[in-house]
């Protein structure tokens, strides 16, 4: 809450922000967080899994529009649909909401709905925005974004291959299912393009997806050949599959669904952007996501490390006549995770500070920096966490086995920690001439004063006699 | 498979051994790791998951048995029903077993039954022997080891709640769910002692629990207050509640049990070895069981090490113009995952030969050493092979995800890590004495010396002046 | 430089003090570091270096001071003495200093002389300023702090056994080399007191120390035992026995001095705030220089960086026909060490920025943060860049070895690492009772809602059958 | 000692060894460690470090070769010089050779002269043999060997510059300093190929360098390009300009000289199994040799361990009231020490092993094994050492600091780990097609089975209807 706000940004956060930061915090943990279980207890089982809206989420979804906590993610001066917060300020919120399963939704800040809407406000023309915008912004639909493909290295989105054709006034969509997919799923095709991953596609409410496709794969500027286009849930041609289980959750009904697209024709008006303007979208897209992301994780850490504390303080669990908080290493395990956490929370507030002064593109390098560093230190935290329960933090009974599955996935979505590392190093690496030659006119100046001050560095032996 | 065992016990690994080896690596890559999906494709979903058996594993234990794969876990020597191998050997063994879901019961080498019939072998009398050891040898029945409590740290066995009480020629057991499982699971009663990680007992065909109580909560010796007794799963006052999950996955139809006893009765003649020895069974028990997990659990890191090794040459993955294996980190995980891997495998086969020339009570060190070191060498690889494959790896689609879930597991299972690494430290520190006498007489030895040859040891501004 | 300031707290930094750190990066890049070596080589070889000052020092401060660059350690609006800057502002130039070696004293700005300032600044009384504080404030005189004794585990002051008695207007001190060190040192006697690891006590300047003591071991409170003295280092009956090495490296001429007290009398007016005050006065001396440590080690990450950098592009380095850089792990080793100084550098300014709000007292835990953070991050940088120079690295020609060796003893110094965690740990810890308090609550409003909307936690295998 | 050997060579080491292995052990525990201190006080300070030859050492060099310790490192098999001893058998003797920084030489088994004996043994004529190899083996004279070079990435040995010119009976050598060094040694000359980290060259008894050097620039085989051949250390042209220091440390009189070749002419016959063989005599040398570094590093280990065991009992040292073995962290400590020192020998005796039963050839995997997995793990037990000393374990008070030096160069001291990594990697990776097409196999029957048992693999979410 407003008062738990790191000195380094206190001032940089409005007295409005601070008061919905209250707001959210007393909501996610007084009405989202008790009401997880229950989201899962109504969503049942087996197929049934995958037809039902569990009716909590509305009845929170109420409480928050009435709390005014909706579409906070949408930032200050840069949309005009915005309620009014900088990224800065989200990003304390986002922390809040990422404590809960539900939350995020019941303020209708759940990605990937939050891109697909920053996309179509950013890029989508009117029709677009008053037919998919508006209902996604009010909550009465959901959506996916479907970029990734089993078939390919889609971490380089230039590998994307889900075929679009243009046919008069449509285009037409093929990408179905590979070889080794049809061995195992016994279906019959052998066009690439197949989408999977595509998460929240197995909600019954996703009404709209997001695609992306290869509209011109001979261009030769291969940056240019992907364009971005909307497809209705229930466009003829569309089959999904299956849905990708995330160790053994299947996260339903929200789901990460496999796709094929068979001869699926929407009218051009669908377009976004344009014809070839596709990674020019995704560019745009990825960013601010990336720190929602990271500030959620960085929610799921605290409750990880409160869960920890609350076990560790348990007067029933008392090894060896000692209660686990006694035992040396637990506390240590408790200090590191809090500095972990308390630095990996700096990187993402300074790259929303960066965002907000001078824009997402000024701020990739503060952006990558989050996406890395706060994945590997909140799997940190919360397999610490596990350890100090024992088998109940790998069970049903506690949080923390699927929360450690689903922040596992963020070290891969919207790119694996290496692409993004080696991106990191070749930017800084950029430096190295300059450095170079800073350092050798160093070495310079240190030659020009040893001659004018007459002195010798030391070098050991120099005085050996030669062995003659 | 017997060309590849490590040159440092190559030698004492017999003719017989290897051969058997060799038909062990063909049956389970050629026979057991195909029939994994199989398994849970037979097992089915929901509440049928829990009353099937899958008709392949018998397929499979017909094929082992007639190959002369059966029992191999008896260590010859130590047990008549030994088929002759060495700890040595079967831990060779056991590796390529561990490569696979099915392989352990196919060869009737299964945790929990391994150590049942250990127990069973070494304590239980005649009529004991006759009527579970025997079953449980054929393959007929299997069994529970019910120990772990939800409601202490059982990582201390002294801990132990689940209460005994002799009546006449029976022992009456009472252990039942908690006030806090009470609330969560609508249960009522106050009782201790409820069991939990019973694994095994899901399973249709398990038939016997071996149990855990506490038959005399005042002796004075805490460590003889314990007694371990036979219970028919068929008991009446026995109740499973439900399974426990381990990051999503139920192990179906094994499963994790949580259950209950209510007044639950058996004859006096169930007790193994005898009232109070309970400590004692469980001590001995331990030992090659942890060696067997850890090297099953080799045999997991190579399974996963070879999935990686298939994903970074897959043709169709090139992110950035270049095959995985071609970005410079992937070889290195690769190479680290090797030398590691074989590290582990060594500390292991280290406590199995001291095993076979020793006893498992002078090898509790290297026991523990490898109970220590293999879970987290293991998990490391299997997550840097899910790193590789990105998203397919936490899904269904490579055995990874569950790998990393059963694996997690052992970091705590018969014991954490920590209490492990404190009694190891503990251990080593009983040396502080006599090492502490000994540097202190070469520290005398060396003034001496200096004395004898008239040096001083050079001190950096020994002849610093007085600031008078 | 002031472009280079984080975006977080861009605006928290004034415009005179940008200017200034401007000239702090020139003066250290241009100035300092080409003259470190110089300075080396100015002390020269054997006794000689610790009887000589090197001129270049001098000549430094002179155009230190002549660019404004001078005291700018002491925080405004907390000392009348300060030029005016805040610690955030103080902490973005102590990076720069952190660069060189001779930088923080060419500024008068080197520990343990700010340290020391404090103290008197704000303890002292006006003839103790008059007489130390304001030759200290011109840089003509150098001070030590005498506090860590090798015969106790001085990383808990209270164990401090130097003797401070009361006789008549003089307080009389002995601390005299223990049994230990006599065997070593051939010096005869066996009270304890002595101290180590005085640092600066080598500098022929170096004329006054700062001693803790115990002038009254009895007190019942063992935070009143101790006092802080004034003892010019000329005294009689001081003998500095020789000095500490680090790594193979002796700091000449500051050096780290092993010192004994006999017989030591100074006025009783030389006392700091009063008898027992030496805790009070040990806690505020910590605060702030901590954070100059780290945030000066900071700049050694920096300048171990640029090193890198410059050894990675190296045409003439080109190992198996690629240069450093195209080496893939490299790329990764440089994005990685950009990511985690970053992360460090705003855990120590988000101190600051504290300490400015707040004072150092309400700053505990985010200084013992940075102190526990910064050194092991900065360590890893300097590791990888050792690595990947090579040879070259450990030896003379690069300054990496000695900047390893001199953050090597940041993590001990003033206390090691593993107090602080412990420290740390115990006091997150605090909130144990709070979160259990919340975490039961949601679980006891989540039994109400699955009641109230008449749902049940799916629990595996709760409908296996009784097995009767 | 031989009681101490992992039970898992116990029965391959001969009952002369082990009786030696006892032998060796007292001697180093006895005479060689109280010696160290010794040596180091009559090396004396300043340039007379250079010309003195410790007496100490040839008093302990006359009570091995009584003891018999003399020249251990030959393997027995292979060489006829050898006492006897299997290269496991003298692995075990050198872990404890390397608690000692004057036992391998006084046991003539140190490096480089070690390495420099095999090369002479297995390559050298008659000739070079009576000349060279007769007086080292007999501890008379020492050797160097001169490959790195300053101006190039000479972990890739193709890069080696130092010019070797036929010219009649004779070869004509030059190697001089580069453009870079010239700045800072103020030495004349452009021409490349100069040496350093000529390890021994500082030694007044180094007699005999063996050097590596292009004699063949332009054959088209870049492995045939260079030759090695022997140079009396008192040849005219040769010129030693300085010795490296490592962390500090200048390593005198042994040294890692910098040395520069003008016109340095020696006879035709010197070379060594003949021109353009350079390379193959340099792979033939490393292996054992990195065995060796790496079994003394075990003892380095060893040694920091026992230290650390001091300190931790300790009865003066009680921060907080408790000793540091009473902090729980520290434990931990140990027991991870003892696991990862344990493993680490386990990896470096497998390959001595192999060594010993196919050559060093076949080894060159577990060689390297070995090469990378010790010196990481005696770092960090050395680290945990120093830590758990706090300030004394930088200092000269420790064995610790001068251990980590050493131990630290071993990181890319014939070649960097990345390199071997990297090889390693690619050799693992060879299995890459015949792993992939193992798993599609078991894919394929995993197909046939699942049809012949006609059960389909649950795909959640597979019954989602079209959205239609």
């Amino acid at each position: 809450m407003s008062a738990q706000i790191p000195d380094i940004v206190k001032h940089r956060v409005s007295d409005k922000a601070k008061r919905t930061l209250d707001i959210v915090a007393k909501f996610v943990e007084e009405e989202c967080i008790p009401a997880d279980p229950v989201l899962g207890a109504q969503i049942g089982e087996g197929d049934a899994r995958w037809d039902r809206h569990p009716p909590i989420v509305d009845e929170l979804k109420a409480k928050a529009k009435a709390l005014g906590l909706w579409n906070m993610f949408f930032p200050k001066g840069h949309y005009k649909e915005s309620p009014g917060y900088s990224n800065l300020e989200y990003g304390l919120m986002a922390e809040w909401l990422g404590k809960s399963i539900v939350a995020s939704e019941a303020t209708n800040c759940a990605a990937p709905d939050t891109g697909n809407m920053e996309v179509l406000a950013k890029y989508g023309n009117e029709a677009q925005k008053a037919q998919w915008l508006k209902p996604l912004m009010d909550g009465e639909i959901r959506s996916a974004f479907l970029m990734t493909e089993p078939d390919v290295a889609s971490s380089d989105a230039t590998n994307i291959q889900l075929n679009m054709r243009r046919e008069g006034d449509e285009w037409v969509l093929n990408g179905t299912v590979s070889v080794l997919s049809i061995r195992e799923l016994n279906i019959k095709s052998l066009t690439r393009g197949q989408k999977w991953w595509s998460s929240g596609a197995g909600d019954p409410r996703c009404k709209i997806y997001v695609v992306m496709g290869k509209s011109d794969p001979n261009h030769k500027d291969p940056y240019k050949q992907q364009s971005v286009i909307l497809v209705p849930a229930n466009t003829k041609g569309i089959t999904i599959h299956r849905m990708l289980s995330v160790y053994g959750y299947d996260d339903a009904p929200h789901g990460h669904g496999h796709i094929s697209f068979n001869n699926v024709r929407v009218p051009a008006s669908n377009m976004v952007l344009g014809e070839g303007r596709g990674f020019e979208i995704i560019q745009g897209r990825l960013g601010p996501g990336r720190i929602h992301h990271a500030m959620r994780s960085i929610g799921v850490a605290e409750r990880a490390l409160e869960w920890m504390l609350m076990r560790i303080n348990d007067p029933k669990k008392t090894p060896f006549g000692k209660q686990l908080r006694e035992h040396g290493v637990i506390l240590e395990w408790v200090a590191k995770s809090r500095v972990e956490i308390d630095a990996a929370r700096l990187i993402v507030l300074n790259a929303a500070v960066r965002m907000d002064d001078l824009g997402p593109k000024a701020s990739l390098r503060e952006i990558a920096q989050a996406k890395v560093l706060v994945p590997q230190t909140v799997l940190t935290v919360i397999d610490r966490a596990v350890q100090a329960f024992g088998a109940a933090g790998v069970s049903q009974d506690t949080p923390l086995a699927s929360m450690w599955a689903q922040i596992r996935t963020l070290r891969f979505a919207d790119g694996p920690d290496e692409v993004h590392l080696q991106q990191m190093g070749r930017n800084e690496n950029k430096r190295g001439a300059e450095v170079t030659k800073k350092i050798l006119a160093q070495k310079q100046k240190t030659e020009q004063l040893l001659k004018q001050k007459n002195v010798k560095l030391y070098q050991p032996g120099a005085n050996i006699k030669a062995k003659l």
